[in-house]
């Protein structure tokens, strides 16, 4: 086992003006590579906890990982004092240099004197190139040194503040060179199944059984629930891993077959988009009660204006009639809440802009709005085609925002199983 | 100063299966009311992790925030750790067994055997009460404990791990606690400013001269740039501190008056609502390239569908047609990006759905779709009332996500000040 410490610098952290992300997107990183996460720690732009956190990180643990203070700054002091620590000389890298100097022209900017600070590494760092700001990451293999507790070596990384810096850098980087350096002692594998429209518990019962011989080979399953999907993680250590993993999601990928919608990091949006696209069919949205979530989900895709071609977020009745010419007296004679509702919304959406799919949410998202016969978190769905249209009902009992992104997940999933052809039934949840 | 550390256990945060979104909410309402957090850590469910994390946090600092583990299952390690760490014995608690039982009674469900234990307190513990959920919290006063190292008294807090069991336990049960136990030694005040449409270094710029006096007196400035937004946040410590902080706030809110939208937490979206609502307006929307994330937004306030009469998201040309009645003539004369298709959109959406107001907005997300003379980034925004309408013209060149909240911001902030009657000068940025 490679055990690994997260340390992120930034006063802000402790002030809670800013959410670190960091922490879970290099943990879900060096996880799914068979690296094990054992801390992360915030810490403040101060050299005294910047010191104290990695003196205490490199004793702990193989490697260690460090986040921002890399910038021109004066609250930038990372490199300094890590420079200190171990006792190594900064030099001007002239290549870094170059990077940064071209990086400014390209811009038409003129480069701030300060800026040149960044160019400086400590003796023997590797220097982890930027590709997308000025400020390089550095990675340090330490061989016996006594910061390591006795250890032969230790890994230290240096990683830049900003999210669209560190990212790529970690990707194209960062982990070649500790897979080069700290490789892993045994194979290793690891997959994640995600599903939809599936409760954790009753994951586990679908699959329990069946891979019960696996697990007794050295095979862990996770469940992690999000709001309305399930991720099913498989992972194993040790000689034969990748095939034995193999076997597991093989398995369960058949017995979950109609959840599952992705791999790894995929999302539902993602997948349905792509649906559409290779099908040749155009969408159009109506929701009322995500007030615009499932809309703007989809959008986060590049490419969704090739396949979305609108969405009406129709909050008041007298939009749904105005926009989607859904009739007054179906309104006032089944609610705007209703299983009919949903579906002239569906239809109409589909006729008025001229998709093949017109999909559908009506609802009560609450905290306001409930009645004894439709509750706060009734909800109608609905999906409307060439030759046909499809209500589902569903109870969404949650706080507001939970409301819309399970509601948004279980709308996706319906169209999911539309183009699949998933079969008619109501899904189990 | 008191000093506190916060620990987040579960294993799904160093999988990175899970986003640590308590650290932040802790950080916030502890430094806001003047307690310095100096540490953050995660770390996994592990009798082993727990207690070595919390013997470093307490012989570290005066108060230690620890979350998760307190449930029923056999990986809720927390209850059992602490007491047998602190040498205090397991009680079972009559009035929390109460609770427990009366929680499921309401819901009508069987009470699951496994529950009882979180009615067990350590004796002497402070019992939290959970409104919503089962897990209490649990409070500690360590008068010269030995992990206190030399502290004549030390602060422990225990909470459940789900966001809306933790986040009303601390305000109404934990923060009342820790103020009477272990109140600040001096007076403390602080304010945020929160505005919309300048940058950080521009906001520095206008207050920093005139509240150079009230520096030098101590006052503290921060701040902190979202994407769109700058919080301008005020603190001192010691005597006079509340007056000092009121006159800084109140010269730096007439200096950045046209920029301020509100104070601590409030959102943008808040205070737009709010003004439409108390002017007796009604507003519809009609976005393109943010894809509905403006009024998804909007509509994540509770009573949001009393001024939103709907929203419209325009990916395809013909959508804007259709729907909007934008003229096919003025798209192709001018393009779908252009200041008299925005002007349109907002003119259509407003008078179609018989709305005081209309917002629009058409732009380039990227990363595909610009030109030359419209590069990515490129958007026009647009208001329109009863007798004019007002155009905007914004380049936010950044990842398509960020562009989307930018520019859904930007608008937000050309509603606010249409209703605040500020300036039509294009505000500064």
């Amino acid at each position: 086992m490679i055990s690994v410490e997260l340390i992120n610098t930034g006063s802000e952290l402790l002030l809670g003006a800013t959410l670190n992300t960091h922490a879970q997107w290099l943990a879900r990183r060096l996880s799914d590579s068979g690296y094990t996460v054992v801390r992360q720690t915030s810490i403040p732009d101060t050299a005294k906890a910047i010191e104290e956190a990695l003196r205490e990180a490199l004793s702990r643990v193989d490697v260690v990982v460090m986040t921002g203070g890399l910038g021109p700054t004066s609250d930038d002091l990372t490199r300094d004092r890590v420079a200190a620590m171990l006792g190594l000389r900064l030099l001007e890298d002239a290549e870094t240099v170059r990077r940064i100097e071209a990086f400014f022209a390209q811009r038409q900017k003129p480069m701030p004197a300060r800026t040149r600070v960044q160019a400086m590494a400590p003796e023997g760092a590797e220097i982890l190139l930027n590709d997308f700001g000025t400020a390089p990451g550095l990675a340090f293999e330490l061989v016996a040194h006594p910061l390591g507790s006795g250890r032969s070596r230790s890994f230290l990384a240096l990683l830049p503040g900003p999210p669209r810096e560190l990212r790529p850098m970690f990707d194209r980087y960062l982990m070649p060179w500790l897979q080069r350096r700290a490789p892993l002692a045994t194979e290793w594998a690891c997959r994640t199944l995600r599903t939809v429209g599936l409760g954790e518990s009753m994951a586990e019962e679908i699959i329990e059984g069946p891979l019960q011989g696996l697990v007794e080979l050295g095979l862990r399953i996770g469940y992690c629930a999000h709001v309305g999907q399930v991720d099913v993680r498989f992972s194993r250590e040790g000689e034969g891993s990748q095939q034995l993993v193999e076997e597991a999601s093989r398995k369960a990928g058949k017995l979950l077959k109609e959840w599952i919608f992705g791999e790894g990091t995929e999302s539902l949006e993602g997948g349905v988009l792509e649906a559409l696209r290779a099908s040749g069919n155009k969408l159009a949205i109506s929701e009322s009660c995500t007030g615009g979530l499932l809309t703007h989900r989809l959008t986060n895709i590049p490419g969704a204006s090739d396949v979305v071609i609108a969405g009406v977020v129709s909050y008041a009745n007298a939009a749904k009639s105005a926009i989607l010419g859904v009739p007054e007296e179906l309104i006032e004679a089944h609610g705007a809440v209703s299983r009919e509702v949903a579906a002239s919304m569906a239809e109409g959406v589909r006729h008025r802009l001229g998709a093949d799919y017109g999909l559908s949410i009506t609802g009560i998202a609450g905290p306001g709005g409930g009645t004894d016969g439709k509750p706060v978190g009734t909800v109608f769905l609905a999906i409307a085609w060439q030759s046909g249209t499809r209500v589902i009902k569903r109870f969404n009992p949650y706080d507001r925002l939970t409301f819309k992104e399970v509601t948004s997940s279980q709308a996706l999933d319906l169209l999911r199983r539309e183009l699949a052809n998933i079969g008619r039934d109501e899904p189990s949840s």
